[in-house]
């Protein structure tokens, strides 16, 4: 099969042991922990050319290129639109790097992972990690790879979210924080649609108080419908309109529950797939994450003030149709940079997308990504 | 215990049996039913004072006054700020008409009634309905009472299709169409939570293909979470932030799944209350009515010519903060009464309350009912 034009091409994961020990915000210790990576392009010699890509909610070190080589479209890295030499975030000129978080269920130490203290995988026993701890974690990816500074931390939605934390917590290890479709806290409706999810999780009957590894279930029906849930606040009002209005499936039966909208197919196809391959434990955590975050908590709730330690450049940009996280959540944090006199860039971008427009190819919102990416490295 | 000033006072449903078969839009055929209902107020002698208020997703007869003179205010009608002596719908003018629809679960014939054919409840066999099919068993109960015409139909949400359908199913049976806080259809998001909603129920492993009564069990689970899913689409964002922002519980715990947030606490206790008094069936039969609602279908799409034949008034009122209908929804009606010639009277209120200000005691809102009630009975 032919390399795909701008692709990174066949990648593999690798992975890294911590043996130090790793206190979470919770208080709890993690006694050493695995993360799973990928890289991609080169480090150049003075190590100032390293981008760490940090994901979402449901994403993974697996940014870019594929894994298979004679399965490319179905291996492709969640954000190679992106991520690639040519692209937006040229991995000719970049070394890129991106991990799977702590609780994850792609490899780094998480729920699905043997718990050392008992021998089996650790389920709900996994401590609640909060956002700074995937940042500390990932430091130490860091220092591992020999990058003292990146050039930028960059994300979307949560993964915008861990730069933010970077800047904050880590000021002097980054140049640039690069903030997409993401906000500085999630509201109230943003944590009832959490909650929902992860009740529909908690209170399926094969969760087994999160220990379904043990019993050879898994709680998909409530994983399923944490899923479709969720694609409803990922998606725009108006690109949902367009795209599935009120048409039916051509072989619908009608005055039934089975699915007749061409919106329900769709749904029922994106929580069942979810379902097949997600964990139930990690989505709780991530969740959770999200709820947490907050970094204006330890500044009194001035987010202007806990920004103020930050000594990079920022990169903020919003999508007109996200409704999960409102442009106008985006507008909060350059404010209080602006308020700070910090050098902050920021493009609201008109999209149908909604909350997914920061993952859609979108020749608009890349070109703003590639000419910032000009000033993290002339 | 003092009589409750403004209120009709205790009140008692009356139930009434139709014994000639309905034949319903599905095409199945329903062999007789009963429906529960209450009246307000005195039928005049011309028989010109009748108002039906219809219930939307939820609701059910008892619209105005308390059933136990012990416990009024929890056992007050869903709409009684509206309707009573003095009210905006003054019983002392107006007879006001309370219904259980047909699949509901508060005494009408539905789901957890007997099915004839069996001697058992209808459960899951009972027939899928459409709004039309309750309106024509509403038709019956204007027979039954000697009401000819009706002054006014009115309902918010679902009961203001219904409203919708009345006006142009029974045109000469109406003289005004009150339709509060309604769509002339539901849009894919609208679709989407529905189906969410309708999946939980369905996946419940206590659901039982709908025949749970059997079992002596109930798919709570799935009711509870199609409940909070649903509050989620009734308040305003607005609202929500104002009412529980990031609150948390002042007894929380922290790092874990259980209830920290404010919002979390608000949503359990919603969801646990519904599904502890409302019938998972009925829920999906409600919610499948809303979504094949679509006047504008059989007029090949045309909204205008569906309402063409309406002979009745109308009166329309949408609230900013409804994003489950908006105001660009019930602007959609107006427009096609207008285009039409049709007499429609439209309110567009500023409320933070979503989608539930139909249901909220607000001075404006219910000074415009009762200013639009003097033309409904000079």
């Amino acid at each position: 099969m032919a390399e795909k034009q701008g692709s990174v091409g066949l990648v593999k994961a690798q992975g890294v042991r911590f043996d130090a020990p790793l206190t979470l915000r919770s208080g709890a210790v993690l006694p050493g922990f695995d993360l799973v990576f990928e890289t991609y392009g080169t480090l150049n010699a003075d190590r100032s050319n390293a981008i760490l890509v940090c994901h979402a909610l449901s994403g993974h070190h697996h940014v870019a290129g594929y894994t298979d080589p004679d399965n490319t479209d179905k291996t492709l890295g969640w954000w190679d639109n992106m991520i690639g030499p040519g692209k937006p975030v040229d991995t000719d000129r970049f070394f890129v790097v991106g991990v799977n978080n702590l609780g994850g269920c792609h490899g780094s130490t998480g729920p699905k992972t043997q718990n050392p203290a008992t021998g089996r995988p650790w389920g709900a026993d996994f401590p609640v990690v909060a956002v700074i701890d995937w940042v500390h974690a990932q430091a130490r990816l860091a220092d591992h790879l020999g990058i003292g500074q990146w050039a930028a931390v960059m994300g979307g939605s949560l993964g915008g979210m861990q730069a933010l934390r970077w800047a904050i917590t880590y000021p002097d290890r980054l140049r640039h924080a690069i903030v997409i479709a993401a906000a500085p806290s999630l509201t109230a409706e943003n944590i009832a649609f959490n909650d929902v999810a992860r009740q529909a999780i908690l209170t399926d009957p094969d969760f087994h108080g999160g220990h379904y590894y043990e019993h050879g279930v898994r709680p998909w029906r409530g994983l399923r419908l944490a899923r479709m849930l969720g694609h409803i606040t990922y998606l725009g009002e108006e690109q949902m309109a367009e795209k599935f209005g009120r048409k039916r499936r051509p072989d619908a039966g009608s005055y039934g529950f089975d699915v007749e909208y061409e919106v329900e197919s769709y749904l029922h196809y994106q929580g069942d797939k979810f379902a097949g391959w997600f964990d139930a434990n990690t989505y709780l955590l991530m969740t959770r994450a999200l709820d947490y975050f907050d970094p204006a908590r330890t500044a009194g709730g001035d987010l202007a003030g806990a920004l103020a330690v930050a000594k990079s450049e920022f990169f903020v940009a919003a999508f007109s149709s996200d409704w999960r996280f409102s442009p106008a959540r985006s507008r909060e944090i350059v404010n209080a940079l602006v308020r700070n006199g910090q050098d902050v860039t920021y493009a609201e971008i008109d999209s149908v997308h909604g909350h997914d427009s920061f993952l859609m190819e979108d020749a608009h919102y890349h070109a703003l990504v590639r000419a910032y990416m000009k000033r993290v490295l002339p």
